[in-house]
C-alpha cells in the first residue's frame, strides 16, 4: 500500500461520517438486517478467504489455540449476523438530550448526544470482530476504519467486501466500514497518528498490541481488556459461597479478561478454608502459587509465588495468593497489582465491604460475585465493544451509549457577551 | 533533576490520590478556605519570586503581552484566592449516583462518580493558572502534579509552596499538589509517559504545547483550547442582531480561544450588509481578508484570503471572510476548517438553523449568539479548567464533574456466571 492510500481512507471515512449522522434509526436498523442477510448469503466467499488464512497459518506452523480464533464455519458466520440483527433491537444512542438548562442571559444550553465520528479498530486475528465491530460502530453512528491482524486479512477482505456489498444495495454509504489491507507495520503506525480523520483509536487483543496502540498513536485511544483480577475472602466471608465463586471466576473460561487471576485470603480464616479451596482448584487443574504464610498451610507441593506473579494477567491455570491481616492491607495490595478492571471482595460485614467499593481503583467492584460479570451482556447493555480499563470517557464493558461523544446547542436571540 | 525525582513525585502522587479520596467534601472545602488565606498571607513571598521572573523575562527582551500574563500583583493573589473560595460553593461531583439497576440474576449494579486519581497539567507562564488548577482539581478530589513554564518558575514555587503549607497545617496530605521544578525538556517528556502513575493529562497553553503532548504522551490526553471559530450570517439572518454579534465575538477578547476567526456571508445578502459590517469592523481596527466575491464587494483596499487564512486561528484584529451560495455549504466549509470548538449560524430560519445544530462537528454549536459564550462560567459550571475540542470523554466547558471518571460497583449474594 503507498502511503496515499491510507490518507484517501481517512478522507472518505470523514466524507462517510456526515452520511452516517444523517441516518434515522431505521434506516441504520435496516442496513443492518440487509448486512446480515447478505454476510449469510456470501458464506462460501468468506470460507474461501478463511480457508486461505487458514492454510497459511498452518503451513507456518501456527498454534491450534491461534487456528481455532481464526476459522470460521457456516454457523460462526450465521452468529456474526445474528449479532447484527440483535443490534437493531437496542436503542439507537445518538440524540438523547443529555440535559437541558437556560441561562439568565436567556441562553438555552441543551447537551445532545452524538457519534464520535470516525472510530478505528485495530485488532488481532478473529475474523469475527470485524463484523462485531462495524455493527456496533454503525449502530451508534460511527464511520469505522478497521486494521486487522495480517493473520486473517483474507477473512477480513471478505467480510468487508460483503457488508460494503449490502450497503450499496440499500443506499447506505459503502465507506462506513473500511478494511485496511496493508499488512505493513509502517502503516499501522502511521494509521494510529491520522489525528485529522480518526477521533478515536480501540485497540482489541493482547496486552502486547494494546501496549503497542497507547504507546505509538496521538489520536485518543480508549485501552481496553487487559485484567489483572483479584478476589479477597475476608474474615467475615461465607466460606460456602466463597469457593464456588473462585472456582467460578479462575476456571468457567480461563483466556478472558475478567477471569481471576490472584487470591487474598485473610489470615484468620486461611487455615480452615485454604486446604479445602486448594482442593478445589487442584480438581480442576489450577496450579497454585503461594507466598509464604499460605504456602506454610498448603504444605508440600506449592509454587512459591514471587512479585512477579502478583503483577501478572496468567490467562492459564495458575493462581496466585497473597495473605494478609486486614482489609486495608487487601485494598492496598489490590491496588498496587491491579490493572485497574475488576475486583471482588466476599464478606458478610457490609461496612467492609463499603470500604471495599469505596478505596479498590476499579472499573468494576464487586461484593460476594464473580469477576466473570464484568461484561456488556451481563451488564445488560446488549452488546460490547471491549472493557475500558483506563479512566477518560468511558470504564469498564461499553456499550452503543460509550460510541458517543456529545456536543452543545445553544439557541440565543442576539445575545453578546459583556 | 534527576530522574528518580520525577519517580518519586509520580509515586507520591499516587499514595496522595488515596487519601485526598478518603476527604469528606467539609474537609475539602475547608482546605481550600486554608489555603486561599495562606495565599494571602504570602502574598510578599510570592511577590518575590514573581519579581524574580519578570527580571529574568525583561533581561531577555520577553514580550510585553508575554510580561503582562507572567506579572502578578497583591490583587491578582488575591483573585487567585478568592477563586478557591468560589469552589468551596461547588458541589462536590464525587460520589452521584449515575446510574442503578438490577439484572435478572439479582446483581445490584450502581453506577458512581469518582475522582479520576492523579492529573498531570503542563503549562505557559501564566502563574495564576498554578493556584487554579489545584483547586478545581483538588475539590473534584484529585491529586495533581504541575509542570509550569520555566518562565514562571519562581512564581510557581512560592505558590505551591503557599499551599502545601496550608495543606500540611489542616492535616490534608501535602502531596495533593507538587511541582516538577526541573525545566529540562528531558523530563517533560518523560512526565508524558508517566501512566503508571498519572491518569490524565491536560495541557493549557498555545496550539505548539498542546501539540508537542498530544504527540509526545502515552497517557491520555485531554486536549483543549484551540479555537478557530465561525459565524455564519444566513440570507434570513436579522441583520440588526449580526453586526453586534460578530463585533464581540471578534474583538470582545482577541487573544482568547472563543473569539471568532472567519466570517460565512450568504451571497443573496452580502452586497446588502457586508459595507456597514465593513464598516464596524474596520473602526474596531480589523483587518479584513476576503474571498474573492467578497473583495468585489468590498473594493479596494482589502486584502485576499489565501487557503491558510481560512484555518487560522489569528488571535489577532483581523478576520477571513468566505462567501457561500446555501447553508450546506456554509457547514461544509465549517468542518472543513474549523477546529472543533464553537461556530455560530445567525438566521430566523428554524429549520436552516436546526440543519446547522445537527450537522457542524463542534464542542459548542450557536444559533443567533456570539460564540464568545463558550466559557465554564458563562455555562454556570462556576469554575473551568480549559475548552475540551476532542470528543473522548468531555467536549466544550470542561467543571468539576468533567474531572471525574466513574466506577461500578456491584453487590451480589454468591452469584457465578453460567
Amino acid at each position: 500500500m503507498i502511503m496515499d492510500e491510507l490518507e484517501l481512507i481517512g478522507q472518505k471515512a470523514v466524507a462517510a461520517k456526515y452520511e452516517i449522522q444523517k441516518l434515522s434509526t431505521a434506516q441504520k436498523d435496516g442496513a443492518l438486517q440487509i448486512v446480515a442477510d447478505q454476510l449469510v448469503a456470501d458464506t462460501e466467499q468468506i470460507l474461501k478467504g478463511n480457508e486461505e488464512d487458514m492454510e497459511r497459518g498452518r503451513s507456518k506452523g501456527m498454534h491450534p489455540g491461534m487456528l481455532d480464533r481464526l476459522k470460521l464455519s457456516a454457523e460462526r458466520i450465521a452468529a456474526m449476523a445474528e449479532g447484527l440483527r440483535q443490534l437493531t433491537k437496542l436503542p439507537d444512542p445518538v440524540g438523547s438530550v443529555l440535559d437541558e438548562f437556560e441561562r439568565p442571559n436567556g441562553l438555552r444550553i441543551k447537551k445532545i448526544s452524538v457519534p464520535l465520528g470516525v472510530i478505528g479498530i485495530i485488532y488481532e486475528s478473529r475474523p469475527n470482530v470485524t463484523a462485531d465491530a462495524f455493527g456496533l460502530c454503525f449502530k451508534a453512528g460511527n464511520a469505522v476504519i478497521l486494521k486487522g491482524g495480517s493473520d486473517a486479512i483474507a477473512s477480513n477482505k471478505a467480510i468487508v467486501s460483503s457488508i460494503r456489498t449490502a450497503l450499496t444495495a440499500c443506499g447506505v454509504v459503502q465507506d462506513a466500514v473500511q478494511l485496511i489491507e496493508s499488512t505493513d507495520r509502517e502503516v499501522t503506525a502511521r494509521f494510529m497518528r491520522m489525528k485529522q480523520y480518526v477521533d478515536v483509536l480501540i485497540p482489541r487483543g493482547g496486552a502486547g498490541l494494546i501496549r503497542a496502540v497507547v504507546e505509538g498513536a496521538s489520536i485518543p485511544v480508549i485501552e481496553t481488556g487487559t485484567g489483572n483480577c483479584h478476589i479477597y475472602v475476608d474474615k467475615e466471608a461465607d466460606l460456602t459461597k466463597a469457593i464456588p465463586i473462585i472456582i467460578n471466576a479462575k476456571t468457567q473460561r480461563i483466556g478472558v479478561c475478567n477471569a481471576c487471576e490472584s487470591l487474598i485470603l485473610h489470615r484468620d480464616i486461611e487455615s480452615t478454608f485454604l486446604p479445602a479451596l486448594a482442593k478445589a482448584l487442584r480438581e480442576k487443574q489450577v496450579e497454585i502459587r503461594a507466598d509464604q504464610d499460605a504456602g506454610a498451610i498448603l504444605g508440600d507441593g506449592f509454587v512459591p509465588a514471587t512479585e512477579e506473579d502478583f503483577g501478572k494477567e496468567y490467562l492459564d491455570y495458575i493462581i496466585s495468593i497473597k495473605t494478609v491481616s486486614d482489609v486495608s492491607e487487601a485494598i492496598a495490595h489490590i491496588n498496587h497489582y491491579n490493572t485497574g478492571h475488576s475486583d471482588a471482595i466476599l464478606t458478610e460485614n457490609q461496612k467492609t465491604a463499603q470500604l471495599f467499593l469505596d478505596q479498590v481503583d476499579s472499573a468494576c467492584v464487586y461484593v460476594n460475585a464473580s469477576t466473570r460479570f464484568t461484561d456488556g451482556y451481563e451488564f445488560g447493555f446488549g452488546a460490547e465493544i471491549g472493557i475500558s480499563t483506563q479512566k477518560l470517557h468511558a470504564r469498564g464493558p461499553m456499550g452503543l451509549k460509550e460510541l458517543n461523544s456529545y456536543k452543545y446547542q445553544i439557541i440565543g436571540n442576539g445575545q453578546i457577551r459583556g
